[in-house]
């Protein structure tokens, strides 16, 4: 069997073809030892069942997904304490934040940011409480709009520098390959020991649909084996994590064969 | 009729309704004094006659569209001269240069940017000599991949730095509005008097095209108005450009009612 060491499989890119409790088990089946599964998964297989599912597999979670939406949610602060505190039943080694995009009908960036800055402050004692690390997840400009007016690395790392301990960044290829201080970030990033998640998925071109066209990595324009570099060089030491999100395609497919690809990727390509 | 001062049409807007005579005639009609053709436009029609065209009807250019190119043309010197000499005879404020995405096959973003650089370079001293500012346009990080490989303001400005005199910028809302540190790359560019114009469209959610699905101002996301204050504050006093590539809606409506609107829209969003 091909060599899975170091990769994780987050839950998103085999959500089409297994519930959770298949997804674990597929993935046990391929080698797979971490996995990072989302919240409505969860929620639908159940808290203390999901734990003993992935338990049961030998299977870790890299990062529990997802928190964040603090612009549009106005639930938000405590939907986010309940999200850290299924990441700690879990053994998550951090929740991920998908910070939230503009409300409907606003175009006010600046009190978009402002209001992520405020609800990840209001939510970190509770984090940091439960021991789960907060990972910012600088989204590709293109979902400013409606899914994180947090945008570059750059930006997620003065955040995390206002907000002190307890936050980090996930770096993910697909939001970040194309940034010219890409290296430099990384950097940075590494130094203030802030990488809590290393994504990985491909940049298709063309690209037919904004949110679900992801590419499995070697498909797409993205140059991974830097990015890989560069993450390593500061310092990260934690799993890739596959993310793909693909109607028209890797969604269509046999999980088995999504799965075997994802690992011969991570061993040719990335 | 409503006040199209200060307001430039680009002719990608109204490109399915006219042809270059018809485009020059329909702006005359509604006020507008400004406009900027594409080099298609121009070639179709020939260089002299579109000069004795928009001359009959009192239009001036802004920028001529486009040079650049660099990555992927292997021509791309001796077109961009040729771009330089038509821009020179048609009297426009600039040449815009669309800098060029990956060469196919590619994925060194690293390499197309010094070749962006490079090729930059190799044109300047002919448009200094004929006296063409070259307009690099920063485009949105989601057409790194196949347009442009410069995709932030502060990015487009490090090159007009390395680059020196006769280089500036196309500030465009649709490919900057999302950027943390608009306001102070704006100002900068202000300094360095590198503001060649101002483009404007919308972002649309959901934009169901990464081309052609832009929005008319006030139809998407964009906050125009501080945009507009903070060029304004940098010192620039040329017009606002509309540019719209809309498959689905503006190209399919009558060339009057897209007119119409953009100086409606103009006067009311901008």
């Amino acid at each position: 069997m091909a060599n899975a060491d170091g990769l994780a499989i987050n839950l998103a890119t085999i959500r089409k073809q297994y519930d959770l409790r298949g997804a674990a088990e597929a993935c046990a089946r391929h080698g797979i030892s971490w996995v990072a599964p989302w919240r409505d998964q969860v929620a639908s297989t159940g808290l203390d069942e999901t734990a003993r599912i992935l338990k049961g597999n030998g299977l870790r979670v890299t990062g529990l997904c997802r928190g964040g939406m603090f612009t549009v949610d106005p639930n938000a602060i405590d939907d986010n304490k309940s999200a850290i505190d299924e990441a700690a039943a879990l053994g998550a080694q951090c929740l991920v934040l998908v910070v939230g995009g503009l409300p409907t009908g606003s175009r006010d960036l600046g009190s978009a940011r402002k209001a992520v800055a405020d609800g990840i402050a209001a939510v970190l004692p509770h984090a940091r409480a439960a021991k789960v690390p907060l990972a910012i997840e600088p989204l590709h400009p293109m979902y400013a709009p409606d899914r994180a007016v947090v945008n570059t690395l750059a930006q997620a790392l003065d955040l995390c520098d206002a907000l002190g301990e307890g936050v980090g960044v996930v770096l993910d290829t697909y939001h970040l390959w194309w940034d010219p201080n890409l290296m430099r970030d990384i950097a940075r990033a590494g130094a203030g020991k802030r990488i809590l998640a290393h994504h990985i998925s491909d940049f298709l071109v063309p690209t037919r649909d904004l949110l679900n066209d992801r590419g499995m990595m070697g498909d797409g324009v993205i140059d991974f084996k830097p990015f890989r570099r560069a993450v390593e060089a500061a310092g990260y030491r934690g799993p890739q994590e596959v993310e793909i999100f693909s109607t028209a395609d890797w969604w269509t497919r046999p999980g088995d064969e999504v799965l075997a690809t994802c690992i011969d990727r991570f061993n040719t390509v990335c």
